[in-house]
């Protein structure tokens, strides 16, 4: 990736809340939204960080297709359970309001899950996980779209010739006592697609075994790729394995909230009448001394991470990871030296900037 | 796979039970076993099926690594949670009290976690989350090993040369209404190992696509193959996820049951110290109305298989398959027309009958 320029971390924080106040959203999902969106550009998540500022939550609020006054709402629930609704908001708002209620029901239950339908696309997976660290709780978060037509983007199901999933990610954070926080955050397919078009807008090419033309066949090229394969590939790699996953991570998310048969329960027309309604997610949050004494988790965690790291290397290579652990140093540095932008990402909030008055000095 | 005879489910179901007992286990242990064995069997899991009895389970009997009076106890719990203690016993018997254990809980409190250590290889993971689909619930089992030193056999880390862990696998359950139920159950790694022992006995190539040599290079010799790669392989192919997510199984089955650092809590020595005794699993069931009414998630879930069923085939296919789908077919089948056996389980069941004094007519 090619950077141009780079601002401090807090400068672009303030920028984005301040852009999302402007826009019409409150100060709460202004607040949430920018801590979401700079978390993945301090980790170097580029895909899901500052550049999407403009090129999904603008652009989608503009065309109507985010609701800036969303009322968060419960429409079921236990002492360990919500099904809740994101009336149409911004899905980085939504997502960390219901992952605060799974660890509010966790703190007085022991553990909660809690499913939302109606939302929209919520940014980096990992962001509502690592919520729960500093509560001493295991995160889980999961966001899954299924289209029952079918769409020309997304994820094939296995033998399919037709995308029906979305990358629909899995997301999972453990607390760790001096080693890094464990935090897994991957796509069910091989690659997300965001990073196709992050490859697209740089104009680096794609590898041919993320996925398929529309017709069908391998490509390098990143404009012409849109059919992506689930995690392992094809049959002969385990790709049954990912497009399982994929469907895991759409019913916990989808099936559960109602967010895929949406208005249409009882409906005897089944998948043909059936539309989702912008994304389904799922978050839950876990508390560790429901099981074994904190501390003692912890130390088992670093003990294991300490293993992997003093383990065999392969042929060439000198250091073992484990998840989380890049994006921990590059957040580091990068809260330190700034966040490096694309040329592509510059001109997007210099844009910005000027059509909500705002200064920024990049 | 090269099948020599065929015996009828039942019939193969009494053996088991009986051998088992007559090994020294409690009927309910055997009857557990037994239960466990067959349903593989029966799903044309064979890898888990009946070829294990005397392969596995009365080997490690006779070893002495198997604690035929095993003693399961709860450690530590609440309403939605345990950590439990298997005894060193049966782990197809532990599992399934585990299990139970989680469902009863949920059944009260909605839903429920149980961590396992101290158990032995609990067969097909399956199996434990289908027990929750006569319950309405979701199921979910996990069994996990990691070892801080390496072996010999096992799953690599990404970048690593020495493998750390066991095919880790996970297993979910959903139930359905009119379509077969969901039933997802796979190692982490491409292929199980036990796949390719199976491989070997029977004399058949493996997939160099699914691990390396002793020395780290490619191969089809089943003989040869030790070192699997994680869901996805190389890092290009995306293999970090299957790594990640087989020590997020490692974590939730070892670490949070303390399996895997097991008696050194505090020991500062750390992870040189540790030993995984036995196995450790983790099983979950979540009440589907907890969140939404049952039929309607059911019509859901049929929907969706549906969509996924009526979806464009990749050429030269003409079906599309979900989770648990062909076994379903197979267990219908297999229940009608018996369980077919190879030669090497015929051998092994015919020798198992001899020193246990029982009939069995293949």
């Amino acid at each position: 990736m090619e950077y141009v320029a780079r601002v401090a971390a807090e400068t672009l924080h303030a920028f984005t809340r301040e852009v999302f106040e402007r826009a019409g959203f409150s100060p709460q999902h202004a607040a949430d939204g920018a801590d979401v969106l700079l978390w993945a550009s301090r980790r170097g998540v580029d895909t899901h960080g500052v550049r999407n500022l403009k090129l999904i939550y603008l652009r989608m609020l503009e065309e109507g297709r985010i609701n800036p006054n969303a009322i968060f709402s419960v429409e079921h629930e236990t002492p360990v359970s919500a099904r809740v609704d994101g009336d149409g908001g911004l899905g980085l708002a939504a997502a960390c309001w219901a992952m605060r209620l799974a660890m509010d029901k966790a703190e007085q239950s022991g553990m909660a899950f809690v499913t939302m339908r109606n939302s929209y696309h919520y940014g980096a997976a990992g962001y509502y996980p690592a919520m729960a660290l500093s509560r001493d709780m295991i995160g889980i978060s999961l966001t899954g779209r299924f289209s029952g037509q079918g769409v020309e983007i997304g994820v094939l199901p296995t033998f399919g010739s037709k995308p029906m999933f979305s990358t629909n990610p899995i997301a999972v954070a453990f607390p760790t006592q001096t080693e890094a926080p464990w935090v897994l955050d991957m796509a069910t397919s091989i690659a997300p697609y965001n990073r196709v078009i992050l490859h697209r807008e740089n104009g680096l090419p794609v590898l041919p075994q993320w996925g398929l033309t529309a017709e069908g066949e391998p490509t390098a090229d990143a404009l012409l790729m849109q059919k992506m394969w689930p995690l392992g590939g094809d049959r002969a790699h385990g790709g049954h394995k990912g497009y399982g996953l994929s469907m895991l991570v759409a019913t916990m998310c989808a099936v559960l909230s109602g967010g895929w048969d949406d208005g249409h329960d009882g409906d005897e027309t089944a998948f043909n009448g059936y539309r989702q309604t912008g994304d389904s997610h799922f978050f839950g949050a876990i508390r560790i001394d429901a099981f074994r004494p904190v501390e003692s988790f912890k130390r088992g965690m670093d003990a294991m991470i300490q293993a992997l790291h003093a383990a065999p290397k392969a042929q060439g290579l000198d250091r073992i990871y484990v998840a989380g652990e890049i994006e921990h140093e590059t957040e580091q540095k990068r809260s330190r030296d700034g966040i490096p932008l694309t040329a592509a990402t510059v001109a997007d909030l210099r844009e910005v900037a000027e059509k909500y008055g705002m200064e920024l000095e990049i």
